[in-house]
């Protein structure tokens, strides 16, 4: 897997996919919150591990943010899979022996991926709003959208890649309640937008 | 913008849309949740700024209801545009260079528009069951659905009408985080639902 | 309506329908948690009465679970219509008169039972986590999801299979917010899947 480097929320504008997010200009992503600080916790480490770093976090562009605290939850804004502030794939999701469209499709393998990038975003979208990931104790809640081909079925595969990527980087905390859906489309012709409730102390 | 008048959950069975409601009917909304009892509270008073006055909230039709009060938090049902009990335009969203379909379809700046009407119903199934919309300390989430063309890819422009409604009415406070995607079909042929999570003191 | 025996959460791998389930390889379902052990409380009683029993609830297959507790709520997992263990319907749900799809459909009418099963299912899932469904206050949230025909509108009508299951055995507690929309499919290819948040004391 690549290294992310930008997490957008998938309420970014269309024109968001190519502004360059930089610490200094996100008053969401105080010193410390940079991709390049150091893993200092343990969740860090084991995203380390797995050849992953947190990417900063886009400053908002409307009237929402990436993340929100109430009382002891954070809700993020359904992320998009960005690398380097770039989204990776355009396209629906489909198994290539069932689509029969002429547009490009991603497969169910390369969505998983993506899956697994947008979780990483997610995560450091709570990170920017309680600054050490070390303070989650539970990922409560997952939904996970799939861009998809209207016979494609397999969206729980898909979505497994974010499931799998916060068991790796959370243990037991990442233990979470989930839904998979296939929807029409996603912003962007993003293949997949994953959502989360993380709660922390 | 119109001044909407009537709000009806995006449960509401298909004949809802033609039922009338008044307060008298419907135990949710108390004296005092009319709209035209005044812009008593700030956020009615921006409301009234912007020429939007609080719709009447819809009598449930079913084991279901506008907005559930659990702690400090209150959820609302999914939001439709009515405007005085009307849904203000059905058919999927598309731009006009894209869509291919026969059937009517509705522009993405119509469809901004209408999501900023979901908001204000959803203003006022919040303050059905709080009373007054100065309580909120904070919108955490928001979930914008847009009924899409396949090949539309601008649900984030078409939220921002909801986002930046809560934005002008209840500054900091409006601040959320947000999933927009684009779905198959609303309810009603609608092409906008929108629901939200507030945190209220 | 028959009897559940085993609820798979949405983001079960395709596989698991076909996973057999037994209480004694789940460590989610504790001793007194299985369909045979008895309506012991109020709420099972009143599903005994409606010729329902809870399903036990299938293993995790992955690095989520059915349902999770946080502070006084559970979340669950994306429902499907599973009974036994097996999926009860397939295909996208379509009034007969507008379809054109040469795919078997599902009609809202069947689409509301499934709904309805997957509610069951639901509260399979929280008594799994909290042991007793008395201790439900309130549910506070319900989105209920259609795999719909592009034409299909009626989503409202088939979620009110869930809604009104849920009134049936929990009273007032089962009054909840709600969002029902429509999607271009939905894992296994089921026509409805349904999640859920309550409250508990």
């Amino acid at each position: 897997m690549s290294t992310p480097a930008a997490a957008t929320p998938a309420g970014a504008a269309a024109g968001a996919s190519t502004t360059g997010t930089t610490a200094g200009t996100n008053a969401e992503t105080s010193a410390g919150n940079t991709a390049h600080a150091g893993a200092s916790s343990a969740v860090e480490q084991r995203l380390a591990e797995l050849g992953l770093t947190l990417p900063d976090v886009a400053a908002p562009v409307a009237a929402y943010v990436p993340a929100v605290i109430s009382g002891n939850h954070v809700y993020t804004s359904g992320q998009l899979p960005f690398i380097n502030g770039k989204l990776e794939a355009t396209g629906k999701v489909s198994s290539g022996t069932e689509g029969a469209s002429d547009e490009p499709t991603v497969s169910p393998e390369a969505a998983k991926h993506y899956a697994a990038v947008c979780a990483v975003n997610a995560l450091a979208a709570v990170k920017s709003v309680i600054g050490d990931l070390d303070r989650i104790t539970r990922i409560v809640k997952v939904v996970g959208f799939v861009s998809s081909d209207p016979s494609f079925t397999g969206q729980p595969g898909v979505i497994n890649g974010a499931s799998e990527l916060l068991g790796q980087v959370l243990g037991d905390a990442g233990q979470h309640a989930r839904s998979a859906v296939g929807v029409a489309v996603l912003p962007l012709d993003s293949p997949v937008e994953v959502e989360l409730i993380a709660e922390f102390a």
